[in-house]
């Protein structure tokens, strides 16, 4: 049975709600008060084509999975099919997509791209708003994101010379699992939102580089899509956050295992929403910028309960508030064989309770500053517990990610203790900016310059980064800009 | 009996001053000596309408309390009234007063207001520059103003993870009465500046809220007013500026005792007048934008000995400057049985010292960097009193105000002991900008982020938030300019 | 005898130069090489009329003093004088001169300066592009007079409340000289640069308002004048520079004595000039915005020596470089009855060697930053005094100045132990700027500032400030510009 | 024989690759691989003039040196000659030409530059794009560079008066050589691209200045031709990049001791490139501003493994990056009797091991920020040096470079027991503002700074600076613009 856009067009209230995704129609009435996002968002489409919206955010299994074959309604008709496309080929580009179209055409040549700053440049000219917004944004005043990488400038290199580095590897494992150089990809969701093919681009980077990929729950790529870009040999880990449903949880990990995932890094930063005002406030900035301040309010108006955590916290909703380090662990241990790693931890006395909890690997992170805004910057939290409790690295391995972009960033954190450093913003800016290539780019980058402070250091291979080697300073650095 | 307009005008002079308020005459000649803000601003208006300047910050009953029946000498004559009102139609408005019409007009919706930095934002387009002038300003160069703000910016969390959270309660009692999270309104004066319903918008909106509002002596409105518009069971306290003549004092806490206010809050930081420097400057600045520069100085004048303490001075030229512990803490049990709490505390000698007068609470304040400029911001006054004598925080309830702008600004108070934090220019803001249902929304976004900051911490009462949680930082934050 | 023009004229060179001020006519060829600015300046006007010149740097009765009688040649001819006449009526006005006269129409009225800063404001857009690079210059990069501001901000009072201050008493005295507030006019030199009644502005001024002035060696106007210009029991010190000669010293020393100066104040940190740059540059400046570029050089022309030292270099070039303690002290206590302070003290252990010495005070000074680059701050040094040797203080009396401008800063410095604080540069603006009525008006705002601080820090007499009552903090202030 | 310019253009390709470098054909085919600078840099001029890019960057003995004879193939024919005469006056001046000519003619009188900044300004005017990028550049985000002169200024004097310091003398000895003052000329690199006359105005303002030069490896002319260039008693020293073959090292130390050079400064910090993103940057930012714009891309090419090292990493591409304690100080020992310094300690458990080692002098150096990024600052690295092994002060003469612009920085580094202090970039940019001339200025530009400050903190010799004449500030400077 086809349908005529008329038909679905009748269909456009709360008591009856339908909508066409690539030309299929959609019953999501029943549907409404289950989606992460909110009712609000799909309502805006209700009896109209809302693929637009849809597909940069979604994984296409994404409709299979959380809606019952009997309200997939089927195609629109031919003639429906045909207005469709022409409205998509007539409609009129927004000022924000053509600033995009243009700054894509003023890319420079990959080779010119000498920093991770520099990628990050690109990606933030190439970029649609509503994706930087969501990439870019954190918490509140967005202190925590930006003290995250000045939390690496404060620690300077006591550097040793007259040692042999004409040979040097920075090589390592983690979890057991081979790295080219000690970096990871830290779970950074909905790389569609920055280039068609999304997560992808990431996967295949860190193929052709040799590094892992943490893959998120919330990607705009299904786990097994992206598994099934994976070169053969390829390591992948899974970023969960935990269903607040234990069964709904148990299933996802079990699929993910399946899926040949390596590892099971679990969320425990995320478990409310924060406030990313510059990601809630992107879709007011959008309209004022195509048509200019054009709200009716008497001013006075009754206060409002609206919802207000943007994309951010439309992913979370459903996840477990209540997770215990009694409860949780030995949970997630039952439902699986995989290393365990919790991500996300913020202070030393965390890190001794996941020790003891056995867990297999801990990440310091605050989630790049998305989350609890305040939250200590992780580098400090590295440098605390290696001075409070060093012997915290010989139980588990230890991960940071939040702020590094430099691969003097990386060698500080291995000089700490760190096993690796993960990087999430990065690798969703230069998939942006170049996709693989700009993905594969900055893993040479990396390598360049995590082989170039080694050596400068003295040090020729991962083992002989030590403590001592770096020192925190008492002073404050001044970021000039440059002239 | 009714009076002309001329009549009126030949009492110009200090011999003899009429003015005419709402078209009443008032004999004020002897009252010139004794009205707080001096002489001088009545005889601008002497034998003149002088209703648009005195409106805006006397309560309704100011004239009754302070002027003898016999002053009272009748309303203008039916042409004179008629002249006056066709004055105030056809007075040409200021520039300023065009400005404002416009910003409100541009207001954005409240749901667009996220934070209460926003909230400010919109005050400070739609305020008048008087009444911005009044509540910004602090003293000197506004040193101690910022440095508020900025005394929680050294505080970081260490936050736990893998609590339970789901039910996370914000709720606290202050000095026995129930508040829906740790914030209460310090009293703020003046608020008819900002909007015509002033003060009672704040009530409205704490009423909503359920949170509690301490009203200040220099209210724009009488303690009277607030409180006929406070709902059945709200609570309300008052802060007292004593009166140098005990007798008018102590008439002045029978008064609020009867009017139903549930606590004392005696200003102790305020017994003489600061150099509001931005507040004074106000009507130069004003003249200027409205004409030009256009004095006429021979330049080397004579020194002057011109009154220079602006709106604030005025409000507190007879307070009691010779307050002690010995004296005044007993004296005002003697005449009230209402809990008393010394609003001013600002180190840790006096907070001892008010522990052991026996007090109920102290709120550490530096009146918003208003009065002592270089006086020591509050929270590092908490956080001093936290380390040296943590006894205190079990002898008397601890609030602290000055420079709290967020909902992890209000956690980490608590952190360190504070029982709740007390905001003033916060709800002046608001209700200027959006009268009461901008107090409200205020109260919903603090409560907002406090709950988020509390579960982030991994809190889920206020009884589980402890000073290990929080951390002083011995590096410096760069607030950036947003990209 | 009277000369023609045609004949000075001919008296062009260094062999034999004469030159006309105020219609007479000097030979000043032997007297070329022992001008303390250098025979340069002189030569330039060789042949020609100087006294446009000479008249805002030197005292009237320089002339005199410094050229024997038979070196006055006599008067210019009639005709003479009229060309003179005609010549400086017809000058054309530089553009800085006429933009000073401009600034000097457009001065607010003196009410309307509230604080030292505003008086400084007018005074930079009054004062000659010469008179302000003398007046505001500093050391090389001008770090150490940035820094001695600064080093007030980093100290904050832990006020105290409930202390009776209804009256309070600002003054006390200095070497036995009473003053009404703990202030002084430290030395400042060359006050005829920014106003034509120079320091006798100062000093009556002094006498308006009841403090004590230091008066400079190298004041544009006589020891003797300004002595005739004070009020009857007015105090004046005197800033001795000591000559090398000590025969010249002595007689300076034995004349300041005679004209009733109460104390000598000998300076020991200005012995060999400084780098100012800003002064240096200044006429290089003035050049460059008359006439533009204009210089003609093939680039790698010689090396040059030419002298460097500008305004200030000059007037110290016969100045003793070889003062010591065990030598200098015991020379002005026999050559003179009056109190003896060391002005000039830069680290504790000279403020023992001169307690120790036997002297009357210190005054912990560097030159107002014009000296030493990167000597300590006065501040610091003050506090590291009170710390080190807080005996040094019962057995001296201790001044400090440099960087003082506000009540706040001169009651901090009194909490530490100093007797009072001397500025200098507020003296010479305030005089440029409005003439005595600027000199009496900074101090009634300092009076005003001071009772303003002692009230509400809890102290109702200079005695009652205490050491406790000011706290180092270890966080640096951001000082934003206003909104 | 003489060749046709269409002879040369025939062997255009990496397979036989002629150039022409002033007229003379040279065949460069089999040296492409071994050319420091890469092959691409050749083949860019293959069949073509070279002499532009070949004449700044290389001594004139550079090609008989790394050439056989065999393959200097002849002059160009007469017509040839001709036309490459022609081309070159016909040659259009780049932007980046024109800008630098106008710039020379507006450079200030010599007399008007008061010190090493205001040298600098003129230099960064004057210089091409390319020497600038060169000079100016340093590692990464240049936060060593930048660090490196803040290093300085966290230290304060404190200044002692009443010392006899009419004479002052500011002269040393380093190595035993004598020194006007306690600076040297640290090695930099290729002085030619920024005066044609490179080097030699270095050593020719030495020589007039009395103060020793270092002479790098990489100097644009030969250690001969500067040796040459030298007066008879002139100390030079020489920086030595040690070549990864012992042998070659070795002919070149034997060299240049022949050359009567008299210590060797065996660099240990600059074994591996770093990344200069400035210097690297600097040829397309030059295309981008001559043509705009232009390149053809995909966007999402492949990666690319062009090499970034710009002129910088060229130059070390052949040098030892397997130097230890152990085995090279001990050869260069067998190899020369000249006392032998280490260039580029940067911590103080080298500092210790360079000592035990026997070496005659260190030099506490990070390349000027030029190689490991986030290497401690140089001065800190001294204070640690002094605080923690003054001993070592006492083995070895301690030298320091990097940042020092002043001279209270020079003063400061001797109070910490540094013999002398190296300046690098300041040489450079003098003798590119002004030639040799410029190095003489700058010699007594520091002369006067040092003995200012000298005098002024009581020394009047190098032996009475002691390292509690300097503090370390626990504040930050604000280094403000000045107005």
């Amino acid at each position: 049975m086809t349908l005529s856009l008329q038909t679905v067009g009748e269909h456009n209230t709360a008591k009856s709600c339908w909508v066409i995704i690539n030309n299929k129609v959609y019953d999501v009435t029943e549907f409404l008060n289950e989606h992460p996002g909110g009712s609000a968002i799909i309502l805006k489409y209700a009896g109209r084509d809302a693929t637009l919206a849809y597909e940069p955010i979604h994984p296409k299994n994404a409709l299979d999975k959380h809606l019952s074959p009997s309200k997939h309604l089927g195609p629109v008709d031919v003639d429906s099919a045909k207005v469709l496309t022409e409205a998509k080929q007539q409609r009129k580009r927004t000022k924000d997509e053509l600033r995009v179209e243009e700054a894509i055409k003023l890319r420079p040549p990959l080779q010119r791209i000498l920093s991770l700053a520099d990628m990050e440049n690109v990606a933030r000219h190439v970029l649609s708003h509503k994706a930087l917004s969501y990439y870019s944004s954190a918490s509140d005043d967005e202190i925590t994101y930006d003290e995250n990488a000045r939390g690496f400038t404060r620690f300077f290199f006591n550097a040793r010379v007259m040692e042999p580095v004409s040979h040097c590897d920075p090589s390592t494992t983690i979890l057991g699992h081979k790295s080219s150089i000690p970096v990871f990809v830290s779970g950074a969701a909905l790389a569609k939102l920055g280039h068609p093919d999304g997560e992808i681009n990431i996967t295949k980077g860190c193929a052709a580089g040799n590094i892992i990929q943490m893959v998120s729950s919330n990607a705009s790529l299904s786990a097994e899509e992206i598994a099934s870009a994976a070169a053969p040999s390829q390591t992948l880990f899974f970023q969960l956050y935990k269903h607040k449903d234990d069964v709904i949880a148990e299933k996802r990990v079990r699929n993910v295992e399946n899926l040949g995932y390596k590892a099971i890094f679990l969320t425990v930063d995320a478990i409310v929403p924060s406030s990313r005002e510059r990601d809630i406030r992107s879709p007011w900035v959008l309209e004022e910028q195509e048509t200019g301040p054009q709200w009716h309010t008497d001013g006075e108006g009754t206060a409002d309960t609206s919802d207000v955590f943007g994309t951010a916290g439309a992913l979370i909703v459903n996840d477990d508030r209540d997770m215990t380090w009694e409860k949780t662990i030995p949970w997630l241990r039952r439902v699986s064989k995989l290393p365990i790693v919790v991500k996300g931890i913020q202070c030393v006395e965390d890190a001794v309770l996941a020790a003891e909890a056995g867990v297999d690997g801990i990440l310091i992170s605050n989630h790049g500053g998305r989350q609890l805004e305040y939250s200590m910057p992780s580098f400090e939290v590295l440098y605390k517990l290696r001075k409070q409790r060093p012997d915290i690295f010989d139980k588990v391995e230890v991960y940071i990610d939040g702020g590094a972009r430099r691969g003097t960033d990386v060698v500080k954190a291995l000089c700490l203790g760190a096993r690796a450093v993960g990087m999430g913003r990065p690798f969703l800016y230069a998939q942006s900016a170049y996709g693989e290539a700009g993905v594969t780019k900055i893993i040479s980058i990396l390598e360049r310059e995590i082989l170039t402070a080694m050596r400068l250091i003295g040090a020729s291979t991962i083992k002989d980064l030590k403590p001592e080697m770096v020192e925190r300073i008492d002073w404050q650095l001044v970021v000039r800009a440059k002239l």
